[in-house]
């Protein structure tokens, strides 16, 4: 997607050789008129599937589920982060580890939002190690539903998350693919 | 608003007299349809203001933020919320209490999204008893920006919010008013 690789070269900002910083338009400041391309996009892509709902996490999937939700006319779920444990049994749970932040959260979801039916696209910002996505496919796992696909708009493809997506076999888009980070600079694949 | 009175009364759970549940819709699984209908009305009720930039809070107030922020062509930006404090030089904070969860959390965002020349317009799902709403304009405040408006999906008016917010001197619009939660009932001012 030519505009979001406008966007993150002029703003996006490489920490390290592995962290893309994009809070001035996805992940705390939010372009809302990006938002709806985006949502556009992922649409086209999915445009062959049957998807009865999208699922993401919070917060930074939200903007994107809901703006490709318009256009799908379905509604979404997100599932919750939290640091410590709860134990119900009215949620779908599964731990997921960020390598960024080193730290394990418990993702969760009402079970009354999942249902056995559910064709589910899941969307969320980055794929790194895929611990989200895979984590997210778990979940509807547990409903008994199917994951349709899974929407990235930020792949960082030198990270293995995309190999064990499709690995895994899932329909897997990614707006864009990052192939490194050089010299603070965004190499796209 | 007609629409999202007819959506509390058919999916809305009353937990106690104080508690209302709209996780079938807004603070789980999002219904799109109706969030970009409640993001026209926002745009509709502050019509009459300038508004550089939406300010609200994770998780759920983003989707109406971000529905609000497509009608009126202008970015949103989301304040994050943490259990415990961190320093930070780069970051506008402020605490925020939750009667509901009975703690306190961190309400931080990122210096560089608030400018001193920006007229705010907060959006947020609940108003209770203010805190979150009149943190936001806090964090406002110590940009130096001004706070244009704030915008509430549903106000709670048995509870002092509304009445805070208001004795504050900001123009609060609230899309729908609960006078009380009587025998797991909803009753609309």
């Amino acid at each position: 997607m030519e505009l979001l690789k406008q966007k993150i070269k002029a703003e996006g900002r490489v920490l390290n050789n592995s962290l893309l910083k994009v809070d001035s338009f996805l992940n705390q400041q939010i372009d809302a008129e990006l938002m709806v391309k985006i949502g556009e996009e992922f649409a086209r892509r999915f445009a062959g599937e049957t998807i009865t709902k999208i699922l993401t996490i919070e917060s930074s999937g939200i903007a994107v589920a809901l703006t490709t939700a318009i256009v799908l006319k379905v509604p979404v779920v997100f599932a919750r982060k939290r640091k410590t444990a709860i134990e119900s049994t009215d949620l779908y749970s599964t731990n997921v580890y960020s390598f960024t932040k080193k730290e394990t959260n418990e993702v969760t979801v009402a079970k009354r939002f999942l249902a056995e039916t559910d064709k589910i696209l899941i969307i969320d910002d980055f794929l790194a190690n895929g611990e989200a996505a895979l984590g997210l496919a778990k979940l509807v796992a547990q409903a008994g539903a199917e994951t349709v696909g899974i929407g990235i708009v930020i792949e960082k493809s030198f990270q293995p998350g995309a190999e064990k997506v499709a690995a895994a076999g899932y329909h897997l888009e990614s707006l864009v693919r990052i192939k490194s980070f050089t010299n603070g600079q965004v190499d796209f694949l």
